[in-house]
């Protein structure tokens, strides 16, 4: 565990800018994820949260709600979320747990130049009444930004090739 | 084809604001993505573009070359990009593709508050010194801007279930 999560080790990079500045485009959170998860309970990635048997839920801000119709229980979803305590100038990094250094967009480290997250869900059940939208598991922290869910695809969610294997 | 593709059908329902004015986080774009595809002549979806055979790459901003290391041809990869002529404030939407009319978030369509996409593609070729990278296939128009990149990892990017499935 490194002392200062918020310090460069000697082998990492620095973009020198920091992205947000650059203002290309701007998003609209259209919820919350709520989980159990916070620093320090935290699972390291999703299939760990999966181990745990905590499922987690969606509050879609009560604008979208007629965004939800179609969406049923058991669908598979792509949720895109906001990762608001990343770090957005490491250019490249060495988590703990690979050995030496990798670029940033080699990672799936939270931490990039844009802080967007990606994991499949499943969707347990929902509510298009109130916007709770429960799913299966996920490994964010408590109160995480959603910018995005769109339904799980194999022809567009899985490289050619994968998905003719086994 | 609709007559004219701004146009709000009928069964459609609008958001009433402009997401891009809820300013709640900032975006910088890292690169483009080339395509031999325009308005016209743009496959339908990934399958589609696969079947020309016609390869992509990507063009990555300079500042960002380092946190290209470690990536390889043949790996696979998502990409998470803009679509930047899609409209933000469709809640409900009727393609030509379904029978009635669905909510945004139960659609892949690039209308919607937040018009990221995201496809699964195969790296076929990587340059880190000018940081062009050739990738197998994809849907999009020329010149797309690119928000993000992540090694594809069938834990984090399949639901619990599809995985285990053939």
């Amino acid at each position: 565990m490194r002392q200062d999560r918020n310090a460069t080790r000697s082998s990492e990079t620095e973009l020198g800018f920091d992205p947000a500045l650059k203002d290309d485009a701007r998003l609209a959170f259209v919820g919350r994820i709520r989980t159990s998860w916070s620093r320090g309970n935290c699972p390291k990635n999703i299939r760990l949260a999966r181990d745990t048997g905590q499922g987690a839920w969606i509050e879609m801000d009560h604008a979208y709600l007629s965004a939800l119709n179609g969406l049923e229980a058991g669908q598979g979803m792509v949720l895109i979320y906001w990762m608001f305590e990343a770090r957005r100038d490491l250019l490249t990094q060495s988590p703990d747990h690979i050995d030496g250094t990798r670029g940033t967009f080699a990672l799936r480290s939270p931490n990039r130049p844009n802080p967007l997250a990606l994991s499949a869900v499943t969707i347990t059940g929902i509510d298009r009444t109130t916007g709770r939208i429960d799913i299966d598991a996920i490994d964010c922290f408590d109160g995480t930004p959603l910018v995005d869910m769109k339904p799980w695809l194999p022809t567009i969610d899985m490289p050619a090739g994968e998905s003719d294997s086994p």
